[in-house]
């Protein structure tokens, strides 16, 4: 009944997680009521948002002197967010940016609302096809913080290795956060949207050292401000409290299964399979760099594009969705996140194996 | 199996849209995939979106001169929303607020942040009991808008006739939208968290004169633009796509059932049997004066407050969840939007008779 899901974000989601929630969506756990309808105050809701926090500490090891955050308004939300909470503009601070491709740029446009955003590095004269050597960055001595994109989904570049920066490193982890370890006390700030690895869209985690937190000088809208978050628990305002609530059955499942290990491992295997098979066979093309490529979004062209089209529909006949590439780029894009089973990635390389075939 | 909820929010939805989005939470309408876990540019959640606006624009009558956005973050993101869109800060024009109780209070708290705002009426000396009269509303020459809380869920109290201003008027509709008929042109922007008549937390509603959007002279970050969010049709970031479903679901329900005009009957009956009960009933007093009464959240005290605590318990052990009042104020409060039957209120006036008969 359920077909191979490859959709890039909001992304599949764990069997047990939706069935558990389809079992407890019209009453739950006895209370007679939908989680959909309850207080966030009450004594029931107040357990799923300690016990979500308590899960993802354990799961991503994050040091007591980090705050964990369940904002509103996803990344694109956060971009605004680090320009506001970190940058100490009358001192003369900039934000400053690796770029890395689409999802870097966006975070740099939106610094840019604010003022002026630097870039000390970029892949863009390289198709954004690999990410661009650290030795090269060149961070000004007013930055504020550097930011950098652990994984962009449209590119299917990710840093396999973790970057290390003299000033405030702060990631976006939208795309690879749960698919394997992080060491979050390199960074001050990580955040990430939900609606790939974590849980339904609709809400976001920042995890923020607390010693920067009110770092910035700028006026901050309650619903993006680490301090007031912090202070309330991430309920300054009404939370997204199913989003929160799916977040939290998803950390479950991960725990369950095993944590980050295991899933960077299966991840791993994944990610080599459909690499593999793509660089065997001719009828498909991965134009990323190899040291560079994305474990959880792998792009690619047909040899032909002008059989991209039928490749898709004849895809979706098959039982394959999401597969097409992000509308700015074109061709395809498998994206393989913590819920995507090995039995999916086999199933897409057999099909893709016998589509060429009916190719020849 | 249901309770009788009456949560002031996130609050009871139409038992209908819970029946609904559980068949096919596991499997939207034969996708093999939730609803939860498809593109928000695909198809089918392009005509959720389609026909989500198109539903809401049937009910509440909106001209086609006005956007209808689905933001994230709450009302309380609209706080600072309306600040940053709409007021021309280098002209020198102020933001101007009717207090009538505490959700005027933190739409007041949160232009701070950006600067000066004006009250040009308020009715904390009187106890939040009333709504300030129109004739003595002092509005500044350069006053950017004037913004009015329709409802205070908290003190309970509502504008029975809708106000109207020679400047813009800004409306937080949060907790009577759909509840009744709202004169859309009067204002320049009506906006409201879902969580109440709309659908669950994690989404708003905001419905803007198209003629304001640009008009705000501070930067916005992209998640509360109302230019970009009308570009992009709320999608310049991964909206929450499941809030957005069940509000959808929620808008045909209230079609389905005759409209805002059959909603507004059923809370007026459901209001007046209430207060009527609460009235002639010496255990508990309903402090507001009775032309103010909201019919969305009926706050009541009991004669001996000692007595609340044990009420309350004996309540919930009664079937009936939510009671509680705002923890800003304590007391109880029964909230009766549009998905409280009239069936829970006559169990709730029996339940309180009972109560009652029980302390003489």
């Amino acid at each position: 009944m359920r077909v191979h899901n490859f959709t890039g974000g909001p992304a599949a989601l764990p069997e047990a997680v939706l069935q558990r929630a389809s079992n407890e969506l019209m009453d739950f756990r006895g209370m007679g009521a939908s989680v959909m309808e309850i207080s966030h105050r009450s004594a029931e809701f107040s357990r799923i948002a300690e016990d979500s926090e308590a899960a993802l500490r354990r799961l991503m090891d994050i040091p007591d002197d980090y705050a964990v955050l369940f904002p509103q308004g996803g990344a694109t939300g956060q971009f605004a967010a680090i320009v506001l909470n970190l940058v100490k503009s009358e001192a003369g601070e900039v934000p400053c940016y690796v770029d890395t491709g689409y999802w870097a740029s966006r975070a740099v446009k939106e610094a840019k609302r604010y003022g002026e955003a630097v870039i000390v590095a970029s892949s863009e004269a390289q198709g954004y096809r690999e990410i661009p050597d650290p030795s090269t960055w060149n961070v000004p001595d007013n930055a504020a913080f550097l930011h950098v994109t652990l994984n962009e989904t449209i590119g299917g570049v990710e840093f396999r290795d973790e970057p290390s920066s003299d000033v405030i490193l702060v990631a976006d982890a939208s795309s690879n956060i749960l698919s394997k370890a992080i060491n979050v006390s390199r960074y001050g700030v990580i955040y990430a949207g939900a609606q790939k690895n974590l849980g339904p869209s609709g809400i976001a985690v920042t995890i923020v050292r607390k010693s920067l937190i009110g770092r910035g000088d700028r006026p901050v809208p309650t619903v993006l401000d680490y301090a007031a978050l912090e202070a309330a628990r991430s309920m300054a305002n009404t939370p997204p409290v199913f989003a929160w609530y799916i977040a939290g059955l998803v950390f479950d499942w991960v725990e369950s299964e095993g944590g980050v290990e295991v899933m960077a491992k299966r991840n791993a295997r994944k990610a080599e399979r459909l690499y593999g098979f793509l660089d065997e066979n001719d009828l498909y093309q991965s134009k990323v760099a190899p040291q560079f490529r994305s474990r959880m979004n792998v792009p690619f062209n047909l040899q032909e594009e002008s059989r991209t089209k039928a490749f898709l529909a004849a895809a979706r006949d098959a039982g394959f969705i999401g597969l097409e590439g992000h509308r700015s780029v074109g061709g395809v894009r498998a994206s393989l996140y913590n819920a995507i089973r090995q039995e999916s990635v086999d199933a897409l390389i057999d099909f893709l194996d016998e589509f060429a075939a009916s190719a020849l």
